[in-house]
């Protein structure tokens, strides 16, 4: 049976939110006199992250949705940068750059033909508004905006991959997780999904990201242009 | 402020669920060497419809998805149709008619131009593998599937509306549902939203559906070209 639709991971995967975070922040906030290691900030943000789901992934807090925690940890680091005292509305402001990071080069080409040949789920931790605005930015379109909202679960929680899967009408054997983070491929491959990791190698800065899987994926591609073509599309 | 955002309902707005259930049916059941009213199949499947769902507005039953009702609606009117013969298999291929209606001729080329414009998001009684078929099928793209599955509620229930217009991160006054049901726009109305009608004369049959809204709406278009060029896009 071969594969109908394809989920994909974002941040990292799809999105190169470090660079975009990093120069949007700076274009906002510079102005206003601050002057710092905006790679450092976007660094720290991001850090933030896994811990703030795991509230979530634990029971200890109910479902929110990342526009919440993202904007939680804005808070939580902007003191560390000497940011304290930057305005309600400018910290608005600055969460909303996770709602137009620039996808990696190739992607929007490659998306607009795996759409020909796939349905494109996001399955990914951002909430419906998040990858709604990142496709518009970057433009291409997913059939449908899956993963943590819609299913209430974030990953690599099985009901976030298991749920998307549902969501398609399908079952995990006819659907291929695409990420470029080996923990989230695991996770999707003991759902019964097929895997495809795509090389990311300078993901969190020169050098620090996946070249490679760590773990057994049905594809290991250089970048999404490279799976498109390994599928055929 | 201008509309960011269309909702849209999709079964009798954008699809032509009637002739295609007909056509559809015909196609599939007749070489098996039954003779009906094809139209009236149609007709008595979709009158099914809304009894089924105020099973669940009403909270006699939890929320199941369109496809489920779909199905149970099918196996209590074959009978009536000569039609209680037919195999879970052949049943499944009629229910998944349901997944490739036809649009209303103008509606492809209207929602690429709206989606220029506009976020859209599918705001219909069908489940989110309806919804990604359909827009395939017909070549166009939501940019979500919201409304029942992702809010777990079926319109006219106003968690329908305001559940997708917080999916999109969006006031409900940001937002415009279109639709040729009067009903449904009024309960959109009641939930703060802008509201589009779209003249669907035939729907269930020649001179049967709404060629205008019995209720107020902020714009009554002919079709869905029209409701694109009075909304600029």
């Amino acid at each position: 049976m071969p594969i109908q639709a394809l989920l994909f991971d974002v941040f990292g995967t799809l999105a190169d939110w470090r660079s975009t975070i990093a120069r949007e922040a700076k274009a906002l906030v510079a102005p206003r006199g601050h002057d710092l290691d905006w790679e450092a900030f976007a660094d720290a943000w991001r850090a933030e992250y896994q811990p703030a789901m795991e509230e979530v992934r634990s029971g200890r807090r109910g479902f929110v949705k990342l526009d919440t925690l993202h904007a939680e940890n804005l808070d939580r680091i902007l003191p560390r940068f000497g940011l304290a005292g930057l305005s309600e509305g400018e910290r608005i402001v600055l969460n909303h750059i996770w709602h137009r990071l620039d996808a990696w080069p190739e992607v929007s080409e490659a998306m607009r033909r795996l759409s020909a040949a796939f349905r494109l789920g996001s399955c990914s931790n951002g909430n419906i508004a998040i990858m709604v605005d990142f496709a518009r930015h970057n433009g291409f379109r997913f059939d449908a905006v899956l993963g943590s909202e819609v299913t209430g679960a974030y990953k690599p929680d099985a009901r976030a991959y298991l749920g998307s899967v549902e969501a398609f009408g399908l079952e995990p054997g006819d659907c291929m997780m695409v990420a470029a983070h080996s923990s989230d491929l695991a996770a999707a491959a003991r759902c019964g999904l097929k895997t495809a990791h795509i090389a990311r190698p300078n993901e969190r800065g020169p050098g620090k990201g996946e070249a490679r899987p760590s773990v057994p994926v049905d594809h290991a591609a250089r970048d999404l242009a490279d799976l498109a073509a390994i599928l055929g599309a």
